[in-house]
């Protein structure tokens, strides 16, 4: 299935000069979705995780149908003073100013095997970020999984290390 | 499944006075978030839907897994500016102050049957206003769906028209 038919592109969104790729056809288009999710495991498999990860919220849309169908449970990452138990916490840059995640203490443990997976990959300050949370917590990642990947951002030099994988790619 | 096990009651979170359910112990276990999906799916089954609709984050968490077990597509309902096409939008009162909801205007069609997913209902205004936007745009929404209810805040008669169903009842 070719999922680009499925993205839409909307010039200047949120601000100008970005071409937002918009998933929302895909995710409303029960086959598209169901085989989003069916290749995203294919290539998640591969890395053996035994917990998914996923930053709030479009993180949320692809990773838990993924936990759930690879039969894991899933952990989020959210913005500061989301989750209420007690959290670690990481700020990192973005091109103005800085944003924060933060994720819950038990949210993954020593030895887990994580995937983090999202809807896009662009510059990778919130993975670089996520993968340095979950792994002040003692559990390794072992493999990101995106639908789309804007190649020409180069995000993935950024954790050179982790496997990574996406399905769909743009220049930018 | 007693779900419940499965959920920490964080007393004054996010203010005083609030007992919090927080689910993220539920969606970290790879059995209790599988046998919480595949109940709701039992319980939606019978309203014979189209499609799912969640609100964000904590929609996403449920209602993605849920459309995907169906075998449906998923439409997100967030907040206002984070859409990038056209979208109809909805204040609702809160206790204090509003909110506010937007749908992208082809979330959902006519003649669709929209079963709505949420982490949890209490006062009901969210899901009130997300009926109200769906069939604004000529859909029908044929039931609710939520992992926990807070009975004493009497949610559900804000919409007794529509058939609801929750997994796991607290009184408040």
């Amino acid at each position: 299935m070719d999922f680009k038919n499925y993205i839409a592109i909307v010039e200047d969104f949120p601000i100008k000069g970005i071409s937002f790729k918009d998933i929302t056809p895909l995710i409303g288009d029960k086959d598209a979705f169901r085989a989003s999710i069916k290749e995203m495991a294919k290539v998640a498999e591969e890395f053996k995780p035994t917990i998914i990860v996923g930053p709030e919220s479009r993180g949320f849309i692809f990773g838990c149908p993924l936990a759930y169908e690879m039969n894991l449970g899933f952990a989020p990452i959210r913005k500061p003073g989301k989750l209420p138990r007690k959290t670690v916490e990481k700020e990192y840059s973005l091109e103005y100013g800085t944003n924060k995640l933060a994720m819950h203490v038990d949210a993954v443990k020593k030895g887990d095997r994580v995937v983090i997976v999202d809807d896009l990959l662009a510059t990778g300050g919130t993975i670089k970020a996520a993968i340095e949370l979950i792994e002040s917590l003692g559990a390794k990642v072992v493999g990101c999984v995106f639908l789309i990947e804007l190649t020409d951002l180069k995000g993935r030099e950024l954790f050179k290390d982790v496997p990574t994988a996406s399905l769909i790619n743009y220049p930018y």
